[in-house]
């Protein structure tokens, strides 16, 4: 097999092991003992252990972007896009074949309080996540969708926790009502920042 | 040092370990180490790894009694006291003088696909305190604070999502503006939920 292959196929039993046991469950010995491969072999694709978890985190990017954001971005530019990302988003990780839950929002929790470089990449991993988010939150505005005067880091604030709730309630709770309560909080959101329909969208013609 | 005080240090220590390093980050070894016991002295105070660790959930839910519960209930009965406990719950973790953040909350992401005795005591710690948080709202709505057509589950689902955020913004991100972000947030959901005015409260006397 090629160099990139086995790469690839490393990091592909890696993310689904960091989805299940946290990026701090996944070591250099536990992806050789799956892999089949030495220790020495694995060290050849990663320096550290540091540098795996890097990776890992940038693969679940990528996995993300291919079941997540493309797919979204072929909804019209506005709130439909919006709400086509934000229901891709909920979930997303079953959806990618995954056996457990995301690894980017477990990371949120396992990396808080421990400073490594691996906290300092899903930081700006986070960041641009939250700079995509912002970027649909803006073109929803520019397309008269939502109010002039909506407050986006907010929106993007509180998106978030109902992502974070979504993701306790349907993966650790196993509640099956997790996907209803996601799109009842979302749509609560939305209509808060609403923009105020045109008049002639609210005069019936007589 | 009499046993009862030798367990309540290791307990102490203990949940303090895992607010910085996770469930999976503390072990019998570390404690040990910490405390200056030796392994065998520990397991006279713990049978298992596993029991360790679900005597440290116990033991973070006795911290956030004593820090946010009780003092939130010398609040009024109703909005008051739901809004008191929420001001409370937020960043708890640092009034409690944990050097990370909520052990629980942690939890909630790092033990979703892992199947042990642990995951079912986190997850009916998790179920007792919603009922806490279902019997405020409850009370709330008896009071007229809220709506009397209020969905109790549905509100505390989107305040557990305003806590995780407020989690993840104020320790992963330590953006200084989370306290500002949740108390809109919950704000705006109280608003949702607020019950009419009667009559008498919204035509000024003339």
């Amino acid at each position: 097999m090629k160099r990139h292959e086995t790469k690839q196929k490393l990091l592909k039993a890696g993310i689904d092991q960091v989805s299940a046991l946290g990026l701090s469950g996944v070591t250099i010995g536990r992806l050789a003992e799956v892999s089949g491969l030495s220790k020495s072999g694995l060290f050849a694709h990663f320096r550290s252990k540091e540098q795996l978890q890097i990776d890992l985190l940038d693969e679940t990017v990528r996995a993300a972007e291919r079941v997540v954001l493309k797919p979204a971005m072929q909804a019209p530019a506005g709130l439909p896009r919006l709400l086509a990302l934000a229901g891709l988003w909920f979930g997303w990780s079953r959806r990618a074949g995954l056996s457990g839950g995301c690894p980017v929002a477990a990371a949120l929790f396992e990396l808080d309080d421990i400073e490594s470089d691996v906290r300092d990449h899903a930081l700006q991993l986070e960041a641009e996540w939250r700079a995509v988010l912002g970027r649909l939150v803006r073109e929803a505005v520019a397309a008269g969708h939502l109010s002039a005067d909506t407050d986006v880091e907010q929106f993007i604030w509180e998106l978030c926790g109902i992502y974070l709730s979504h993701h306790a309630s349907s993966r650790f709770i196993r509640d099956k009502s997790a996907d209803a309560r996601a799109a009842h909080a979302v749509d609560a959101l939305v209509r808060r920042y609403r923009a105020a329909p045109a008049p002639d969208e609210t005069q019936p013609e007589t």
